[in-house]
């Protein structure tokens, strides 16, 4: 199948981590699904073409990432929403069984750290995994933290922010064997690396939509049969009485349409890597003092987490996006935030490191031409920031 | 402006409470709005788009409902999860001031009638302000359950099955001499009738996007300023803190473009009215036994809800759905259900009522012909059911 997306002419774009442009097959089909356009729950005609459609699209998902069974499938608004249905519909059920404590990695998305803040302030007793400067989780401090009183593990499969991609499969054995439950945020993964459940063997999987280049408004909970979970919106009997609402159809729909490209997402994958490799490679060499985060440990194929001293990640940012180009300095959930990343200050950088980093995540359309453009253009930005910042002396009196 | 929807051809559709066809105008924008794609949060230029969508919605709809300032809206995915943030905002703030009960009429939305159950097992006491069978609220026992311990009260403006207004501007008045808050469920209320936030005095209101012919997946809880409230999905600072998630970009568009039609609900509403009221008259006159639930009272202009003594509700909206017209029994969020609706049993229906109950709601493109239409057929349709269950006992000899 053909792909492309509609991003902007005349722009390159490698914040695909934020956000991925939409693919053109998906607003192809919008105008077949906005017809529609009746309530899923209505027993009458109108209601049967969006029913079909939810039908359809939980089973190609399903497929898609190895599910057991469709019905272990909720949609949700999003991966955030998807994330506060893990956290809280499991501690909520998990604490009439005396299980109160909560384990997640330090570098979580806000709406897995933020959810476990919350549900601190509502009784239950929250540790943090440490993730080490090098990208990898802390094994032994993970073992030392877990024990029979740990309801849930939250650990995500991919960073946001580096990439680095997290040992889930061990981490959720481990869990197991003290009878906790294991939720894997796998939003940046999905589209980027094969994502197989079966092979993961976690009992909750968050997806979202709008990363894999379908519409906003759109995620999923993966929830393995039997696992005992409090429902997060409560109305109608949609999704089996664990997210009430009237399902947004034409969303919905685009996941299911992105489904079709499971095919490709390997050899992209092999793509990415070389692209991203080659960006690397070129700022290593051509700028100063470049380091990479997270860069020795396993990674997504499409992220790059780079430190650039002597450069504020925002001017930095900014003047790229002058010239055409858009990247970013960390999570965009976090954007405008004067603080820097809290992902990369828990992984042990300097605050001066993490203002000076700068992500680039690159896309299926992405070309080696325009990352060399990219490169070009960073080289010389760079370097007209740093004059400014630190002045020759000698020149001032010139 | 024009007005159309994208109903199919050949059929009556009338069971706009449950949701509308989709607007024209809304699907011919689409396209466009989907050029938007970036993450509004994105600093750069692809988030920019996206973010003035979102500005732009917010000041439409803080005019159409007459808010104080647009930033008293809260973008959800839909009128559940806005009436979930309502009462569980609310409460999770409350009970740290003492204030433990929470005032829901009989008549609530199952997004505001769970929401309370749940609350009452995390410790809210609630308490139900019964519905009288006329369609009238009992103030007397309001009045009664009113006191200083309650936190909030929930009463929608019109209820979804009966229509039936309920007086929210002095039932506000009443909760804030005893220092409530109140909320207000105005989704079916939107577009059917001029809604106007000041005239009401209400601190929360809830409203919907698809139940005004925009797309589905978009919501607003109005939090008037001041309005102490949890989140309730935990992540990004999207919505200020209070409702994390990328934001649904063409979602939320479609409900500023339906602001655009605000003009035409007051002629809209005579015309829905005279329509109503043609069609209750002929089924009162031409079906025997029939009544008008909530009838006496006020009621929004579209609603009607017959009680057609010896036809089981949902065998009639089989029959007329094969003949090409769509109606429903009850609340579509409850479709499928082996039970009678809750709303008509709470206002004081026989089970047998409640079970040969049929809803109709009219929307903006129904004409006379069709209603006569749809009552002529009505009229064979329960003739045949009729003698089917009661059977002429002479013609079995014939």
């Amino acid at each position: 199948m053909e792909f492309s997306t509609l991003r902007a002419k005349g722009r390159v774009y490698l914040d695909h981590n934020a956000t991925a442009p939409l693919a053109q097959s998906v607003a192809a089909r919008v105008p077949e699904w906005l017809e529609q356009w009746g309530n899923p729950s209505s027993i009458h005609q109108s209601g049967r073409g969006p029913k079909a459609v939810l039908r359809e699209t939980r089973n190609r998902m399903a497929q898609m990432i190895g599910a057991g069974a469709p019905l272990e499938l909720i949609f949700t608004s999003g991966g955030t929403e998807a994330n506060n249905l893990a956290l809280k519909g499991v501690f909520e059920k998990a604490r009439m069984n005396e299980r109160r404590r909560i384990l997640v990695s330090s570098v979580e998305h806000p709406s897995v750290r933020r959810t476990a803040e919350y549900l601190e302030s509502r009784g239950a007793e929250i540790a943090i995994i440490p993730v080490l400067r090098s990208g990898r989780i802390d094994l032994d401090a993970y073992e030392r933290l877990l024990d029979e009183n740990v309801a849930l593990v939250s650990v995500m499969l991919a960073n946001n922010e580096t990439g680095n991609i997290f040992p889930v499969k061990k981490l959720a054995e481990l869990a197991h064997s003290k009878g906790a439950l294991f939720h894997a945020d796998c939003v940046q993964a999905l589209g980027k690396i094969p994502v197989n459940l079966r092979d993961l063997g976690v009992d909750l999987a968050t997806f979202s939509g709008h990363k894999f280049y379908g519409l906003k408004g759109v995620g999923v909970l993966y929830v393995r049969r039997g696992v005992n979970l409090e429902s997060l919106i409560h109305g109608g009997a949609q999704e089996r009485h664990r997210l009430g609402g009237t399902e947004n159809t034409w969303d919905i729909a685009s996941l299911g349409e992105m489904c079709g490209f499971q095919g490709q997402i390997d050899s992209r994958a092999e793509e990415l890597k070389r692209l991203r490799d080659h960006l690397e490679t070129r700022a290593l060499a051509e700028i100063s003092g470049v380091s990479i985060t997270g860069g020795e440990s396993e990674r997504l194929p499409n992220t790059s987490s780079l430190v650039i001293p002597g450069v504020d990640g925002e001017t930095l940012l900014m003047n790229l996006d002058m010239r055409g180009f858009s990247v970013s300095t960390g999570a965009a959930c976090s954007s405008g935030s004067p603080e820097p990343s809290p992902v990369l200050l828990a992984m042990g950088l300097a605050r001066a490191e993490a203002q000076t980093s700068l992500r680039v995540g690159l896309g299926w359309e992405n070309t080696q031409a325009e990352i060399d453009l990219f490169v070009d253009e960073l080289i010389l930005i760079v370097e007209r920031i740093r004059s400014f910042e630190r002045p020759v002396l000698g020149e001032a009196n010139v």
